[in-house]
């Protein structure tokens, strides 16, 4: 037969779209959201100095990118105190999962993760072949014990946590998270994804140890650093471990200005600050704008608040719905119970307005439809 | 053991790296280079329109991007004749060969190439699992004859031809091309990269049919629209194998600026002329300069110009080194016999003087050395 003649693995995944993004929604619904508060974005944007960089190279986009992200690269070990052989950069995290499951997962192999975690790890997964297992949350955290209960049962080659957790915005201590770290099982590394690390307590955070050869922690420009359109996230670990990634990323597949504008992104301390006190403020207003509705807010350490509205998944989903309707764009979890939820990310005042007047008239709709 | 347990595929993988770009080759000789004409860029730089829409975009990179790439793919349908659905848009033509590699080729599976033809190609096929069978040149040109009997031999899933040719810059009639795709075998997929396609003469490129499955080609806005940097390729295929591609690329992974830059990119016809008619003009300065020194410029289809030094691999190498040495950044096919040549890309005429400045020195090092 003429054409081609995919993978057994290719054949058997369902042509699926992992999430349909705002602008796609947009379209659908023909007109722009009043509010973008769905996509965990930093609304308050990047950094002054990251955007007089992402222009300032511009001009130079005809060159090819450092393939080895040395300046990046170096600059982030300085920050970090590690080794610049310790750290791997790729197009955001979802990027460098998708190797990280590609360096270790084949047909027959056996991950673990949360039901109703990140997706995008989950796709991943069933790109390569791989056997998912899903645990619940537990009281909307994310839970170790299940996690690792799980782990030793299937002989699983990676765990995913997110800490501080999407879609829930909860955290676990760092003492939690380095007992889960020394009770790992053999030939299991932790996919410690800390996307929203930036936002949380300090106690939430893991001691930085490169020389475990089982931890590798994902960490990005596109939260904290308001860079989500560059793609632009890193890894970090062991340095043998990071190094195997080289036998199979795209050594030329980061864009020269993300690189130059994550660089000074990272410099820009000052920025970092006044944008997660942005989020603590907001945070307070949409928890405030929960309670002033009847409804509860999940405690979040991350840039976003789940709130719970007092229903079930489909009444969860009315809501949504309904703001969506509204020109104000939230997500919300996927599986029950943490789907009694609407996630909504920090915003800047007016955006937070438009949520405001919108939700009264949503939680109406959704209570009569 | 703790840690990673790698795949078969992974652990079976060299930990090389497929090129060390300029800017590695700078920090290693500890200066930058005068002339930046090695890696096939569009010295001439991004149209002017495409550098405005990149830096009007760079306030909104808080944004992820559109993950469809819808407003870039419906430009290009139009552009083109085809539909969207023919056509998925990726991290360069680097990007969507990985997702094509990855779509067809795993242990077992057989993939023809030219001996010589591009390495990231090889480095995709050898990172899935693939067994690579390589034909050679036949007079500077790749050989459809050959690249055929050899897919019919082994049964090849994917058969790869770039037309016109790096690292050569020969081309191909469409009448040739044509032939070689009617005479395909059953389950083989021809990946034609057509990186180099806006530098071709119009009977170098065969018609456009997206009704046929069993060809995908390959373009570009690293090369003629100036914008390596960006990362911005796409493939073009039958809807149905087009789609294929939503089961495994990074759906949020294309830079947000990047898709708006290369849409403007697109629109600017002018700039795209002065580049073709300035390459046209760098080509002849390459060709006389190689003339000058008692070289044979190969004809070229491309914004490169490979010139037989008139020895062996090893001459030519310490050609390539003493030009390096200089501050001019060429580079040079990897096998023999095309190997005798380097190859020079297309640049303004300040870089093409730094390049007449010292190729005679870098001769006469090379016959003394």
């Amino acid at each position: 037969m003429r054409g081609p003649r995919f993978t057994p693995i290719v054949q058997a995944l369902p042509a699926t779209v992992p999430f349909v993004g705002p602008e796609q929604m947009e379209r659908d619904r023909g007109a722009p959201f009043a509010a973008r508060l769905g996509a965990n974005e930093s609304v308050f944007g990047p950094s002054p100095q990251a955007l007089a960089a992402l222009q300032a190279s511009a001009g130079e986009i005809w060159k090819y990118p450092d393939s080895t992200s040395f300046e990046l690269r170096h600059a982030l070990a300085d920050d970090l105190g590690v080794a610049p052989e310790n750290i791997v950069v790729g197009a955001g995290i979802d990027g460098l999962l998708d190797s990280t499951v590609r360096l270790m997962v084949g047909t027959g192999d056996h991950v673990v993760t949360s039901d109703g975690a990140y997706p995008t790890f989950n796709f991943h997964v069933a790109g390569y072949g791989g056997t998912l297992h899903k645990v619940p949350y537990r009281d909307d955290h994310e839970d170790p014990d299940a996690l690792l209960a799980k782990a030793h049962e299937v002989g699983a080659k990676l765990v995913y946590l997110s800490n501080p957790d999407n879609p829930m915005g909860t955290w676990l201590s760092a003492e939690r998270i380095e007992a889960m770290i020394a009770a790992l099982p053999e030939g299991c590394v932790l996919v410690l994804d800390e996307a929203y690390v930036e936002f949380a307590p300090a106690d939430a955070v893991p001691a930085l140890d490169v020389t475990d050869p089982a931890v590798l922690r994902f960490r990005t420009f596109s939260k904290a650093h308001g860079m989500a359109g560059a793609r632009v996230g890193y890894a970090l670990g062991r340095s043998d471990v990071i190094a195997a990634y080289e036998k199979v990323r795209n050594h030329f597949g980061m864009n020269r200005s993300a690189q130059i504008g994550a660089l000074a992104a990272l410099r820009d301390h000052d920025w970092l600050a006044h944008v997660q006190s942005a989020v603590v403020a907001a945070r307070e207003s949409i928890a405030a704008i929960a309670r002033d509705n009847g409804l509860v807010p999940i405690p979040s350490a991350t840039n976003f608040v789940a709130v719970d509205c007092g229903g079930d998944g489909d009444f969860a989903r009315r809501v949504l719905g309904a703001l969506v309707a509204r020109g104000v764009f939230v997500r919300m979890p996927f599986v029950a119970p943490e789907d009694r939820c609407i996630r909504i990310s920090a915003g800047p005042p007016e955006m937070l307005d438009a949520l405001a007047a919108a939700l009264p008239q949503a939680l109406e709709a959704a209570r009569n439809g």
